[in-house]
């Protein structure tokens, strides 16, 4: 079974991290389960320098695994990007119910855009565009309302379609 | 095909983490790709807080992937540990030559037990034991000869098998 996904595009410093961080507890709350996809254009870094996982990778290793009995991470130094039919199919457990990707706007799942007016004269995408769920107006804070539905949104077109 | 597996084990404070650092480069200089896994007995924290990932889990991702053009990054929340056959068949690339973990000692893989005759009376293991290839004695710094020989034995007894 294909796993139900939903990207949450838009231009950079539209809030799209802050809106992720708001709509999922939105949505745990509904009794879902979520993993999170970030598409990150630059090099990120997500170890610590000095804790062992980067020791590790300084030295030359190309994938580091850290496992313990509550948390497994993995990091890998790669010659090409992972497209995202991949990532989902090889390192997103099945046991999620929803997956939520910030970024990946030129991808081919449902999309939710994130548009601040004070920054950017006009959104990425129009209301009609067959990718777009909708398109969300950060008006430097969102609404329980905005989440609200916005969740009802992905129950009813993204998680029913499963 | 089975990947090559060598444990690196011994008691806390050993320096096994500082010995993994020293061998990586050599082996990659006989021009093997390295991959490790580090397994830890506490909690271990990964990522940044404030970072974007950070800030998913926070909310409640259970799982949290990263992707750029050249790196990969995953940080899962478990609720039983993964073994470290399930971690090497799903979250190691079989391109890779060698893996190299750092700990599971009661484990089956063959074993390099880092031993600091200042820090502890006796090694964990005996030279003669069936999984042990060899006891590095740890006297304050390794010396390139202990690398180049730890190697050496890589290359012939674990690497060889393959």
């Amino acid at each position: 079974m294909e796993l139900p996904v939903v990207s949450i595009v838009g231009n950079s410093n539209s809030g799209k991290t802050t809106f992720i961080e708001q709509l999922i507890p939105e949505l745990k709350s509904r009794g879902y389960r979520i993993a999170t996809i970030k598409h990150d254009a630059h090099k990120f870094q997500i170890d610590t320098p000095g804790k062992d996982s980067w020791r590790h990778r300084q030295a030359g290793a190309e994938t580091v695994v850290l496992s313990s009995r509550n948390k497994l991470a993995m990091i890998r130094e790669l010659e090409r990007e992972v497209d995202l039919d991949k990532i989902l199919s090889n390192y997103i457990n099945s046991e999620v119910d929803l997956v939520i990707t910030e970024g990946y706007k030129t991808g081919d799942k449902a999309k939710i855009e994130i548009f601040r007016p004070a920054e950017y004269e006009q959104p990425l995408f129009s209301e009609t565009d067959e990718q777009i769920l909708t398109i969300v107006r950060n008006e430097e804070e969102f609404s329980a309302q905005q989440l609200d539905e916005v969740a009802d949104l992905i129950e009813e077109q993204i998680i029913g379609l499963g």
